[in-house]
This record gives structure tokens, sequence and C-alpha cells, in this order.
């Protein structure tokens, strides 16, 4: 077998500068003979030419068993771009003892951040008070409350408890509020353990007066929120959607906040970017992010030192401990469309 | 002595319905004959008539000595306004054990919760790109966060460290900031046991990239944050003032804010309502919120339940928990403005 | 007026170098002109001559009215041996704007710490398990378990939540136990505050498997806690008494423990030193400790750098903030006996 | 394909009363058809004779090739003795999709509260305090602290930071120690995120005041602490050995205590039972726990409701969440002996 070691990066839509720093880098080319592709997908013709000697890739190449077979050496595939797509043959890694990893928690922290910052916006009438100031409307002390309540010991609902959910969770301890979880993966124990309430889906509707959505999409999720969910919200409450589009009926959604029943944030939108005459633009009660919640210059760089921290471990022969694992099983479930901008 | 026991209650610009919910006002009433004064401040010859029999007021009645030496059984005064008054011989309460107290930390919680909100506005961007989706210029993704930075683990700072800066501390734990505390009222200890590092107002505004002004106004700290302080702050810093506009230089900080070299929030301004033609109400850098972060309903209720449990343990000769106690020293050095509306 | 200023310094039984390290001690020298009488309490002549020029006196001081009136410049007298004793005019202090304060929270710290060692070994069964272990009867694993339970969750009562019922309080948190509190001095909301459950007394004692004792001795409540109270505790529960041995009847205490209905720690007893021929030494059920849980060396040092902190505030003519005020009204209900042992 | 859907048991040396409460015990039934063998292991001929419908096994039952290709409905193997053993194939297993998985952490949370009761223990003399008392030579106030330590603040060092070490790190939050960490298994990322410090293992010997081992013992770490690291401690440190005898050069660690250098407290010992005339049981400066600290009646109940719980998922098609998996590179360097007591 050759002596050459390849780390073979090919992390389109990423670039490797977005997501490592200096050091991080530094850590990387110590893990082997380094080579990139960055300004297209790398192309087949030189991915074969180096499989034979690949131990680690970077990236979103493909994988079918065929290659797979040629890569004796390879030890584990890291998805820089975060969610697991079919152009791997998952099983066939599994038997091979291939990891097959993404550090898409990477995007937890800031997401979460922003959510908290949002849920206290449409609490607390934070933009919108600004926005009457400029207009010359603003109201004073208890009047400029009228619309407001306090998201200290409100009920709160997080629907899909997974790294985000969770971080949510405990970014939102000090306030004190109930939190009722809704996740159709978990077992009660792990909703229980952080001190939260297992609940359907309806019953965090019923109850909370902020529901956050952070469920990833699945084949068999989509629009699973839609008018009977939002009907059983009480008026005023506060609906933040920051993971996909898809998992909600947006069109009924936005009828909710039209209509002044509720208050929405989204960060996500069903086609992006949203087209320049789109009425969402214009609804007063609705919290407009353009999927720039995760999007910080920090958390590219922790995909990377995530990824880097991993293959460092995978080096060594010991098993990942900070990126998310492919189950091949359930890697087939999801469905997220690839980000086409970064 | 007579068997009456007067509750005098004279609580204007509050009413009783606005501070007390009925269970409360329930608990008030067995305290004794409650006697109130809500359209007008209670005229001067009906005070005199009660005195002799009143053993406790609720409000900002005048109680100079000559009035203190005519109410024998009067155990203590609570000023429902929130701001300690000349009004009153603090000194001659005092020698006659009348406690003199005032629950101001019920507004500290809703403040507490909008600065947050606000800091997390600030840093993340949240209303400069829910303006910018509006106008049909919003940035996706990392584009998008050009002038955002992540408010965890950002060095912050706060400026008064009573209630509300302890309460804002204890929301901000799970972000994981370095908190550098400014309070020249207190010992370090108090400040390093919340886990904060005591510093001097200039270190505050080199190191820290959030920095709270919670402090009050007194004869001395008029203006006591300016050009200076402004000067010393990093670039696209975030600064939140939360508790007086008369604490800071306020075209100082507006000039900064325009110049692009800070953002900012304020809930204060130097005049209140600010006129229809300020230009204060167009500065894009500044987030603008109408004295409104401390007036929601809960805080008013929260006014009236504190004043009430503390008259309680008072009537059964105990002292006071909730409410702040009048030190006839300090006391004359608070100089904040009554508030003219609720 | 003399333009000595004088910090006497009359602190039996502590001496100055138990309660100051050589920072603190120098601290203290820029206050004033440090006299101290150590080996003897300071004999009257020798205050008497110094009266008229003391701005602080650090001890345990006879201060009748007659004194305070010829020590005009006086502003503080910081008790430091921790309680309150009639050897002061309270009302006096307080007419004259003179502080009487006293650090005792400064043994707050390491009781608490104690407290929940102590309460974990009767829950776990330490110090038995380990007695049986040197007496060649030990078991192993789940046979080792059968008179033990789980601290985490199990739900716990504080009597007397005063500085020490609170930090005990905060360090059980991670265990994530149901807290009950009695506490007749103080309202519901400081309660609630804490996440813990206002709670009758009885109400303690029939719901929670572990019961702490923290409350000090007034005069009237001396043996407040006795058979009544055992009797209601379930069998197995553990009972600590940390404060003051004459809040419980003791005798009482000792037969639910003899007849094995509850275990049961203490730090303190009627007499101290405890005869050698005491039954209470050989009780297998009871955790015994030598009135030692506060005092350790960094409590005393502790003690002496909150009296100074708090004596540089006064000097500056702000209020303390670490030592608690002498109310003239509770300090008369207090009955600690004064310690004899540092 | 046969229609039966058999739940294979065979939990030698538990029984599944020990680890399932009635209401777990009937999910179990609710899972398939329960064939239970608890007086002895199964019998291989039983055992091949169910396999072809076995759609979970909760036990330690052998399970080679062989076996496995005869098992096609196989979706688990779920350990309830905790640690996994080479009588499985664990890479057909992950061939083949079949999950093999433990409840160990079960035992996480006895283990960590008994740690930390034992380390305060240490710290603060608990034990030694008490036989002292029962000799009637024991010692009053400071006097009674001369051989302690405050735990509170001094530095900690955690060796092994699975989920046992995690959880005595919540533990020991409010008691705000520096943390030291050494895992050479985990990314520093995993130890940051607790708000520890990554350490090697002679600079958590060198620095901490108290010295936690939970560290499992593997083909590579026998005996890994031994002269020179007890040589670095500081003199009245303490250290505490949770996990496995094997980690630790135990001759050595005796030393270290008789000598008075430092106290240790020990769950494990190389042999077990101990021998009646073994010297250990002898050493004063020893705090002694006859493997008891894991083996609490919740814990054994914990691990069937754990197994239940993800046994519940899998047959859903989802991943289990809360056991371990197994991986086959790392379950092979394990080498902890079987339990032979339960």
């Amino acid at each position: 077998m050759s002596e050459r070691n390849i780390v073979l990066v090919d992390p389109l839509p990423r670039t490797l500068d977005l997501i490592m720093e200096p050091d991080v880098r530094a850590r990387l080319e110590r893990l082997g003979e380094v080579i990139v592709s960055e300004d297209q997908q790398m192309p087949s013709e030189q991915v074969d030419a180096l499989l034979a000697d690949t131990v680690l890739i970077f990236g979103q190449t493909d994988m079918p068993k065929e290659r797979l077979d040629r890569a004796p050496k390879l030890k584990a595939i890291i998805n820089v771009e975060s969610n697991f797509m079919p152009n791997i043959d998952y099983q066939a890694c599994v038997e091979r003892g291939i990891w097959v990893i993404t550090p898409a928690s990477a995007f937890s922290s800031p997401v979460a951040e922003a959510s908290l910052g949002m849920a206290l916006d449409l609490a607390r009438g934070i933009t919108i008070a600004d926005r009457q100031f400029r207009d010359g409307v603003e109201e004073y002390g208890l009047a400029g409350n009228t619309d407001t309540f306090r998201y200290a010991g409100a009920p709160i609902g997080i629907i899909g408890f997974g790294d985000l959910g969770k971080e949510l969770r405990e970014l939102t301890r000090p306030f004190k509020n109930e939190v009722h979880v809704y996740d159709p993966w978990l077992p009660k124990e792990i909703i229980e353990r952080l001190d939260c309430i297992p609940s359907n889906l309806d019953d965090v509707f019923t109850r909370c007066q902020v529901v956050y959505v952070f469920a990833s999409v699945t084949s068999e999720n989509q629009g699973f929120i839609g008018k009977q969910q939002f009907d059983l919200m009480q008026p005023g409450s506060a609906f933040l959607l920051m993971s996909r589009a898809a998992v909600v009926d947006f069109p009924a959604m936005l009828d909710a906040v039209k209509s002044g029943h509720i208050r929405a944030a989204t960060d996500v939108f069903p086609e992006e970017p949203v087209a320049a005459d789109d009425p969402v633009r214009a609804i007063p009660g609705l919290l407009l992010s353009a999927h720039r919640s995760g999007g910080t210059r920090d958390a590219f760089y922790q995909l990377g030192s995530m990824a880097v921290a991993d293959a460092e471990l995978i080096m060594k022969g010991l098993p990942p401990q900070l990126c998310r694992r492919a189950d091949p099983a359930t890697a087939s479930r999801l469905r997220s469309k690839p980000v086409s901008v970064s």
C-alpha cells in the first residue's frame, strides 16, 4: 500500500477559508496530504485518481459502492454542507467501518441565540415599537404594552428537540418557563432530563404562548403544522419558524398572522431569495429574517473545527465525538434541500 | 387610643386597580380600614383627620415631622411610585421606627428581560434585518451577517448593579459572557459573588462589546457617560440605556450612533414624550423604545403585591423583606424625576 | 473636633489575626488609627478615653446610651462575634445614624457545604458503610444499599431561610429536589423566587425525606421541633440540626434516632463540650460533628473582610452591603448564647 | 416468515424483577412474546430454537456470526449487565444493522452523587470527625478544622469524562470549582463546552485538591495512575477512586494514604469481596465503600427502563437515544471484568 495519506477536500458550496481559521487549517494539514477543489466540485477523474490513497474526505463527493471499493484506506467522509444527501452508499460505509459524519450542530448555537432574540422581540414588541417610534405613533409606559406579554414565565413549546432545541432550552432557563416538547423521534426520558414536558403536537399549540419550530423536514412530516395548529393557539401568541419552511403550511401561517390572531417570526421561506413583490414583505405582525440566523462567521469556523477535531480522533482509532453520525436508516428520511448559498 | 386602624391609600399617579389584583386587594383590606384617594392627591384636611388612627400609608403623601408627630400608630410609609422624594422627614421616621420603603424592584424583571431582548437585537441585527426585508434589500446567510456579532461569549458590561443589573446578570448566564460591572456604591465582594468582574468605568467601555446602563441618577452622576466613554468602545459595539437619560450625555450618544461607530438602544429620553419632529426618530442604528420596557401590567401588579406582603410582615412586628428601605443618607442623593405617566 | 480618627478593635473572643489576613488588616489600618485590645475585653477607662475620637468599633464593646452620647464621630459598630447582644442601645444608634452590623453570613458558606455533605452521608450511608467495612461486616452492591436512599430527587425541607438556608438551596439545585421551606419571618415571595414551596412546619416533616434545620433561636421558638414533628417523618428519613440545639427538643431527637425511626446529623449540642460519658457518643444512627461545620479558617477571614469592606463603604457615606443590620425590634428577639470558643 | 416476534430475555447476573418495575415490564410485554431465562443463562438449544423469530435480545447471550445468520428478524441486542463482552460479533451486527447497546449510564447518577458525598467527606473530615467524637477525642470549632479544606472553590480534577464524569461536573457547579479534565478519548471541545479545562494527566494531579477517577479500564490504561501521580499531589489533597481498581496502582495509592500525604476514598478493590484480614480495613485516612456507590435500587430500575425505551424506538425504526452503542473498534478495548454480584 502506498505511503501517501490523502485528505480529499471537496467542500462546495463551502470553501476552506470559510470554514477553517489558520490554526484549524494547520491541524488539517497534519492529518495528511491535503488536496482541495474549491471552485468546482472535484472532477471525477481527479477523485478516481486519488481514491487509493485517500484516508479522509471533507465534503460532498459522490461515494457510491464502486468508489468505496477503490478506497481501502478511507476512514471517514465528513460532510461539511451539514445535510446528508443520497450520493453516498451509507450501508456500504457502515460495513467497511467508514464513518460518515457531519458537524451540523455548528449552526445550533447562533440559531438558538437568534431564536430567543426573536421570541423576546415578539413577546415584548421590540421591532414593532421601534417602527411605531419612527412613524411618530409610539406609546409610552403601560400604554405601550397593550399588545405585549412577558416572556418570563410564559409556557413555551419546542418542536424538534435535537441540538438546536436543546440549546434553546438552556438559553431559556433563567426565564423559568414551563417547556413543552414535541419530538416523535425521542423517548420521554431525554425530554424529561432537561426538565421539559413531553407533549403531543396539538397540546404544544394549545398550551404554549411561544412555539419554536426546529424540526428537520423528512419524507413524512412536510406541512405537518398547519391551520389546525394555528387555530389552537391563544390569541396574541408567538410562533417562530427557525428550521425549514417545508415543515409548515406556509400560507396558513401567513393567514394566522395577517388576521391578527398570532404574531410570528420566520427565518425561512418556501423560495429563497424571496421575490421582490412577495406580499410577505408587508405583513406587520411578521418578523422577517432572510435565512441568516445560523450563518454567522463563527458558525462556519465552528463547522470546520468540529470536522477537524473529529477527524483527529478517527485517525487515532477513536470514535468521533462532535459530529452527527449518519444512520443509514434515518439518513434516508431526511429531505432538506441542499443550500445553494452559503 | 382609638380602635380604628386606618390604611391610608394615596397612590397617585398610580391607582389601586392598576397595582392590585383582587386577591391582593383583599389582603390589603385585612390590614385595616382602607381609605383611598385616587382621582387626586388626598386633601390635606383629610390626611390630617386620619393621622391619629393611621397605621399604614400606601402612597406619596407629604409626611413632614409635624405630621409624623400626630401619627402615633404609624408603622410604615410605602411609596408605590417607586422613587423616594423629599416630601418625607426620613430621619424622623427612622427615630420613630417607621419603615419607609418602596417596591421599586417590581420593574426590574420586565426591564431586564427587555434589555436582553434589545441587546440580542443589536448584536444580531434583528430589527434592522426586518426593516431591510421590508425595503427589499435583505441579504441571505453569511452576507446578512456582515454587521452582526454573536452575543454568546461577547464581553458585556453592566453599569449599576442593583436589582435590575443583578437580574440581567442572571438572564445572561447561559450565554457565558465575561461580565464586567461598574458600581461605585458596592464592594467588590457583591460583584464577585455573582461571578462578575469589578471594573472601573473606562475599562467597561474599553473591554465590553455590549454595555448596559442601569444606573440611577444621583446628584453626583449626571452625564457621567459621555464622548470619552463612547470613543473607548470598539467599533460595532452595542450600548443600551435602560435607566434614566440624565446619566448619559445624550447628544454624545446620538453622535456615536449617527457616525456608525456604535449601535445603541434607548428606553429613555431627555424629554418624554419625544417631540414629533425630533431627529432621534430617524437614526438608523438606534433602537427606539418609548419608556415602555418596565411598564408591563404584571410589573404594576407585582408592585402592589410586594407592598402588601411587606405591610403584612410589618403589622406582625417583622422587618420588610421585599421592598427597598430608604436610608436617610442615600435617599437624599437620588434625583429621579417622578414619573408623570404610569 | 480632634483630627484623630480612631478605629477601636475589641474583638474578644476573636483576635485580629484570626479574622484578618494581612491585606485586609492593611485596609483596616487605612480607615483610621487602629487601637486593639485582644487579650481581654478593652478596659472601661480605655474605651472612655477613646470615645470622643472613635469613628468605628469592631467588636463587642458595651455601648449604652451614655457612651454613645460621648462618641459624636462614631459611624458604625461592627460586631465580629456574629450575634447581636443586649449590650448596645440599638434604638439610640438608629436615631444617631450609627450602623450596627455583623458579618454573620461569613459562616453560611462552610455550614451549607458541610450540611450537604452530611445529608449525602445520611442518605447514602457513607460513614456507616465505612464503619461496617472497618468492622468486617460490609455488604457489596445492592445488598449494601438496603438502608439508603437517593438524595437526588428526594423532597427536602429547609427550616430557616436566611443566608444559610438560601445557600444550601443553591448547593442542592443540581439534585433537582422539590424544596419545602418553613420560615415564619418571610413572605412567600422570597421563598418562591428561589423555586421553593412555602410550607408550614408539620408539612415539612410529613413530606420531606431530608429536613435541614438552620433556624436561629429566639425568645419564642425554643424547642419548637419535637416528638410531634419526628413522629411525622417517614421511616428512614434524615434530619440535620445545623444551627442551635435549643430550637429542638434534643432528647426527643435522640429517641427518634435510637429507635431506628430516622437518621440524624447534629453539629450542635445542648452543652458543649459534650461530657466524656454522654451516651450521645454511641448512637449508631447519629452523625456527630463537634460544632465545627462553620469554624473553618476561610470563614473567619471572610468575617474580617466583610467587616472591613462595609466599614469602607460607611466611611464614604454609603450604606453597608455585606453585613446584616441590627433592627432594634428583631435584635431583641434573638437568643443565641455567645460562643465561648472560637 | 413467521408471525411470532420473540423478545428473548437472558439477563444473568440480573433478573427481570431487579431491573424492571411493573409498568416497564408491561411495556416490555408489548414489544413481543417475552421468553425469559433467569436462574441460568439460557440454554443453547433454547436460544437456537428461538432465533428465527427473535426481534430483540435483552441480556448477555452469546451471539457469534453463525447465530446472527439464523436471526433474520433481530433488530437489537441490549446488554443489561452494562459491560460489552467479546461474546458477540460486533462487526457482523453492524453490517446487518443490528443495534448492540447497553444502558450503562444508569449507574452514573448514583455514583456521581456518592462521589460528591465522599469528596465533601474527605474535604471537611466528616467521617473522621464522627469517629473522633465516638472515641471521645473530638475538637470543637476551628480546632476541629485543622486538617480540613473547603470543597467550594478548590480546584478539582476529573479523570474520565463520560456520562459519570459529566454528571459529577454538573453536581459540583454550585461550588464554583475550577475543573480540570483528563480524557484522552475526547476532543477539547467536549470538555470546554462544560466549562472545564482540558489537561494532561500530571497537571490534574499537580493542580487539583480533589481528584476523581471515573476512567474505564482498557487494554492500554491499567495502572496508569501510580506513585508518580500521588507524589505530585499537594499534601492533604483528596483522591477518589470510583470506577475500577485496575486503573490505579492500588498499593501505591494505599502508601500515599498511609504516609499521611493524601486522603482517599475508594469504592473498588483489586479483589472483591475484600479479605477479612486485609490491612486496607484499618487505614485511618481511607474512606471505605464496598462497591456500593452505583448499586442502588433506582439505578437497576433505570437500567431496565432505558433498555425498554430504546427498544421501543428501535421497533419503530428509529435510532436508540438512551443507551450507549458498541462501536466495534472501541468495544474490543474495554476490559472490565463482568460483575459477579449484582
